[in-house]
């Protein structure tokens, strides 16, 4: 095989690039920071939308488009808000050949117009909930940009409703978060931790925020999603009032969760392997590739692609879609042909030679692990689908103990600062915080850069603080992050 | 009923605003000539893509996504191009809190920074032809607005492709346009013209530009989608170019073809009235609305809704999928609750009161005729099935019957400026022309700004040209146009 993608051992930020790259999920553009998202990375996105938008419908979400273009005066009407994004933002000046009145800026995200347009929507407690979802791109300007983890522009989903009480808004950020959590777990493979967010990670303009961490197999954390409670804060901000059941008026309690590209990203760094890249078979756009083999054109004409042709139509009522495929790159050597489809991440592979063709029994190759099964013919579409699921399987369970491997309690801070110094274990660590953000800021500085990923919710333990001393905190992760 | 919506008669363009706001489709955003697609109108999206993206898919096309700027330097490429786009753009001078080195502008289209990529990517005729189709949202500066048909941002799709030769260029162009013409027939109830543009109405870069041109209610013209034969000038422009079977380097053929969610005031045009928005049963979100009725609150619970609920499952399992839908704003009166749904074009109410539910016969109601049929419990599912597809059928017949009650014939420059002079009776006028874009220019000016649709390309008719006399001219459809 080629060896065209650094080990994951030598250069791990290389390697990554690498598998972008081999599998040609994106590419950098000519504009600085930005990204193409090529088919096939595309495909894997378009699986994940799918997944996640019938989970927003399902609990009752509609989806909507707002503007693309935000007055700047509106990110000012939050003053945590406008301080955390305002950097960030790309700003249009000129427009229809005339310079704007009042410059705008590119969406980094959506409250304020959105905040906007529920003020007029909003009147009676009648127009409440509103529960809308928003696919789209937002720009966020990176000095140090990464495909799929940090760009100047990507794409997402962003959540946005507004509820009569705190008590629903609460339950609506949790409920998200937890759709959140299931989806990654199940459908993407991705071991999620998750739970609230410290002070210092917060969303501006956010009371709370939650989120999902996964465990990066360099051990480094990857936020792969959030859920923020926003109280009355863009309710304020933005007027969203009504006249509650007793005749009063109100203000709104409003929620937003985002999540976005940069799971393809987390997807690539979970599962995947020195040969390229590994997708959980859920998300995969090619779950299954059948390469008929044969140097003789005639029988692959004859006999090996009507096979191929009659087992694809099995595979995929079987799999219920068109998630199977045929390679016909017969130009190609067979092994290059498969190394093709290996560097790409497709599950499972069936090679159909002269001779699987004359037994009726085909190879079957799975990506993850590389095992290869003699099948008979009459079994194969079962068997992929049986497959399929195990891979799935496999995928989480593997990343989820590599995770538990990598993941130490740490009893105070000197073993806090061990795990995180040069030639430390690193990983994530379990510790009882319960200082200040300023306290929280000491700890970086004097881990290595690692911060609170998150407070699984999950875990009601409490215990003296690591920084502190003070007793009854909550337990927190601790890791270095993207 | 509450009389919410100016007549047509009296005011079109005040009765089409008041359509979509009754309806809740979209609002204007704070940012002016922009929109916001609210859930009822992004709902009718869905439905548009999800019928196209299963088309294009079909013909062979993948997804991808392409950055949201694009160098300004990329426009001045292709100097048709340029000249044609640049006075729409946004312009982005600032991002990061620094000035940027060179301008982005947001994209109003893709040629440029597809091109860009497409010459990377292609190296060999074996990467040909690239079938790349991007779903996303564009700015073109908007002097005028109007909400879905000329905003300042809006949503479509954009089809790039490259071949090894012109003929497959001109193939998948012609092939597109099949496809829209096709979908917008079947599945969107517009009887569309379709064919080639003439000169004065191509696409700034293309060789040839063909579009489906519909007919609204108002008489006048709606170009609802183009499909374009870019020859070799972006290839040129951006060097898209590979070698050969033969081992020679050449230049690409590209094409690029578009539709956007102008389709829904398409539709709002060609199929509501003055109670309010009218939906084709096949993109219409809520296809059918059942309504239970009483002031008792417990027959409503133990009686209608049950019986509602049972109605609502066998319904959706006859129609394939969730369509249908309960309506339980039982604070209202039954008729606001009726008129609510009429106005958002539901296109079957069920009304289920008391009555209805002893009788074991519903009340059933289209909501483009206004017709009510009583139809026996048993026969309910099947009969609501078969009704939308009647529903469908008529509303593109009806539009059919006026498009072509308003078309004529125009033998010479007299009839055509009578047609459209004031007080004249508008529509389509069918008309040989041979003359130069001057010459359709002259034209424009006489007959009150009315200018070549397209020439219908199931029209092989030779005739002499209107304006300049000379035989063998192609048949033109002349109108006023949105």
């Amino acid at each position: 095989m080629a060896r065209n993608i650094t080990p994951r051992e030598k250069n791990y930020s290389e390697w990554y690039l690498d598998v972008i790259r081999a599998a040609e999920l994106a590419d950098h553009a000519p504009v600085r920071g930005c990204m193409v998202v090529r088919p096939n990375g595309y495909g894997i996105w378009e699986n994940v939308q799918a997944v996640f938008d019938r989970a927003f419908k399902e609990t009752g979400h509609v989806n909507a488009y707002f503007p693309l273009l935000i007055p700047n005066s509106f990110l000012e009407k939050e003053a945590q808000h406008v301080e955390g994004f305002s950097p960030e933002c790309a700003v249009v000046t000129h427009a229809g050949g005339e310079q704007l009145e009042e410059p705008y800026v590119i969406r980094p995200t959506s409250e304020t117009v959105i905040g906007h347009m529920y003020h007029q929507w909003v009147q009676s407690w009648r127009d409440l909930p509103i529960l809308i979802n928003q696919w789209c791109s937002v720009v966020r300007w990176e000095k140090r940009p990464r495909l799929f983890l940090r760009t100047s522009e990507f794409l997402w989903q962003e959540g946005h409703t507004a509820h009569a009480t705190a008590e629903e808004a609460v339950e609506e950020t949790q409920k998200m978060l937890d759709v959140y959590q299931t989806l990654m777990n199940r459908e993407l493979a991705l071991p999620v931790l998750y739970g609230e967010k410290s002070e210092n990670e917060r969303f501006p303009g956010a009371d709370r925020t939650y989120a999902c961490e996964a465990m990066m197999s360099d051990k480094k954390a990857l936020q792969a999603g959030t859920s923020h409670f926003l109280g009355q804060n863009f309710a304020k901000a933005f007027d969203i009032s009504f006249q509650d059941k007793n005749g009063e008026r109100a203000y709104a309690w409003t929620t937003s969760w985002g999540s976005s590209t940069r799971l393809i990203g987390a997807m690539v760094m979970t599962h995947s392997d020195d040969d390229g890249l590994v997708l959980p078979p859920r998300i995969a756009p090619v779950k299954a590739i059948i390469v008929p083999i044969s140097s003789d054109e005639g029988k692959l004409r004859d006999k090996l692609e009507p096979e191929a042709e009659s087992l694809l139509s099995e595979l995929n009522a079987a799999l219920g879609g068109p998630h199977a495929k045929i390679d016909k790159q017969y130009h190609m050597r067979p092994g290059d042909r498969f190394f093709h489809h290996l560097q790409r991440g497709v599950p499972v592979r069936i090679e159909l030679g002269e001779k699987e063709f004359e037994r009726g029994e085909l190879a079957v190759v799975r990506r993850d692990t590389s095992a290869k099964e003699n099948v008979s013919r009459a079994a194969l579409a079962g068997y992929v689908k049986d497959l399929l699921a195990e891979i799935q399987n496999d995928l989480h369970s593997r990343a989820l103990a590599f995770r538990e491997a990598n993941t130490h309690d740490a009893e105070n801070m000197e073993e806090l600062k061990s795990l995180f110094a040069p030639g430390g274990k690193g990983g994530f660590a379990r510790a009882y915080f319960g200082g200040s953000p300023e306290d929280e800021g000491e700890i970086k500085y004097a881990a290595g850069g690692a911060t609170i990923r998150c407070m699984p919710q999950d875990d009601d333990t409490r215990g003296n603080c690591i920084y502190t001393g003070k007793p009854g905190a909550r337990r927190a992760i601790f890791a270095k992050a993207y």
